[in-house]
């Protein structure tokens, strides 16, 4: 048997937390024997949730966690205080070694926090950089950075560029993925101040692959595997992705429910365009890593249920197992 | 009779120039009685399409331009070097004061440089920004900046956030429209550098109804009326907002129509989808502005149809009966 992979899983924060939270590690220590799930959490809830399957008890070990951090609680504060928090509790797990990572559907604020201060950056890194697999017309595309540290600097731009060419190759299995940067044009003169200052730093790397610009229109194409921004226009794309996606969904979810007509009709396409639409499910590839840390931190959606929770769980398994820091470190050092 | 707006039209640069263009302005002149517009040109094509139809022959007369601009002349290079081109030839046109403003449907950067470098920014005004009118899940919202002058500085998204509000009460017709600034969290200490500086000297105008940060995320649901931020971002914001559209359509569209069950059901549905999505149509709104200019330069789509110069021609109407630019400088000098 492979050396076992030990995942912190933070069960609390979530919207469907701790039920969903504890069925996904349910389902993934029965499926992948060399993993390993502390659950962090109030243990007489786990332990109620726990006693509804079966699964191999020598797995799964809760560990106590009385307090929780919010959406409602302010990121700085959360960490530095809720000490007694799943969330912080299951970070300082990973800091002092005894878990590879940690998977959260939590307060992404106090966890981008956390991850940082607690679990630490790895030696070298400037950034660490959240990095969400986002659906395309064409398979799936790293953006990298959508976090919280804004303003960034060109090198800290050159290393989200390795980091993500790195995981998107030996994680999500993109050979020599294309790396792009987001532009206001396809030209190289074209961008802000960060952008034309990128460009050429980028154009040397030698262990990227390189495309060039990539313009907001073409991005939900997949024109490129791992593209490259500032944090605040990062968040901006995942967030416009996010809410444009729903709203236009719920537009015509209205339009088609609209009428009894319609909603025949509705039931006839229906099996057709959820075929289309099942590439636009992306939980499959776990959730969104917080790269260049001393552990892999995964930020889960909110509303993650147990199939998102058991493929976060088997990312850091494969993180792990494809020495993804070591991988960074020899590229970035 | 009320005073005549005068309207130079870019016949060319469009995916449909100069047909549709024309179209447009034998309608326009058919349906407003107090429209002139000079169509800019070559003058035998130009003649070859007026002549198909009837209209009032003193609302149009044809301005020859041997050149074009296209799509892929380099902006600075064409605004300086193409002089007789249908562009240049109109935006001096309104420069010189011969017209209230300009319509094209040509290359975007191109007018945008010609915007600042021919027709000028008013006295006061530090930059000119372009405000399309973006649909929403409830409304329009203006998205002000997204054009080719990035790095801006707090003072700029301050004039924008007024020129904005300017248009959107009285042009679009939005009573005391509320003003939001991009945001990666609703809480005021959120954002970046910029952000972070702007926010207070938004909250101080005693002019604008400020509420706040925007999300990317709400962006869609039309949260606020007009929405203010940095010409990189707005870019980024526009362009993903038209690209995933298209992209989820296509999708949809391919869904749809995969089997013969489900052509039959799209039918039954159709009707109701396009009542659904005709909220998306914002050609009624014309095309997006340029602001803070000696005159109103506005951008329509590469592809606009008839319907759209049309309403952009109007747009040129409404701006200078509700006499904008004088709104603008009483508020901003």
């Amino acid at each position: 048997m492979a050396e076992l992979t030990k995942v912190v899983l933070d069960a609390m924060g979530g919207d469907h937390s701790p039920g969903e939270m504890v069925l996904g590690a349910v389902n993934a220590v029965k499926e992948k024997e060399d993993l390993f799930v502390y659950i962090v959490g109030p243990e007489d809830r786990i332990k109620e949730e726990l006693a509804k399957y079966e699964y191999p008890k020598e797995k799964i070990e809760i560990v106590h966690a009385p307090d929780e951090i919010t959406c409602h609680d302010g990121p700085v504060d959360a960490i530095r205080k809720k000490k007694e928090s799943s969330m912080v509790i299951g970070l300082n797990m990973v800091k002092e070694g005894k878990a590879d990572g940690i998977v959260s559907a939590g307060n992404s604020g106090a966890l981008l926090v956390g991850g940082q201060v607690l679990v630490g950056k790895m030696k070298g890194i400037e950034r660490a950089p959240l990095a969400p697999v986002l659906p395309t017309m064409n398979g799936v595309t790293l953006l990298i950075d959508c976090g919280a540290n804004v303003d960034a600097k060109p090198s800290n731009l050159v290393q989200f560029a390795r980091m993500g060419s790195i995981y998107m190759e030996y994680v999500v299995g993109v050979k020599n993925p294309r790396v792009g940067i987001v532009n206001i044009g396809a030209e190289e003169e074209k961008g802000n101040a960060l952008v034309k200052e990128t460009f050429p730093l980028l154009k040397e790397c030698k262990d990227i692959n390189f495309i060039g610009s990539v313009e907001a229109r073409d991005f939900p194409y997949g024109v490129a595997d791992v593209v490259v921004t500032e944090a605040f226009v990062g968040n901006v794309m995942l967030k416009l992705t996010e809410g444009l996606a729903a709203g236009l969904f719920g537009k015509i979810k209205e339009g088609m429910t609209a009428t009894p007509i319609s909603t025949v009709g509705a039931a006839l396409v229906k099996p057709q365009l959820k075929k289309v639409l099942k590439e636009y499910d992306t939980t499959e590839y776990g959730g969104a890593p917080l790269l260049g840390l001393n552990g892999l931190v995964v930020k889960i959606h909110g509303n993650a249920t147990n199939k998102e929770v058991k493929n976060a769980l088997f990312q850091v398994g494969t993180f792990k197992e494809q020495e993804i820091n070591e991988k960074i470190k020899e590229h970035l050092l």
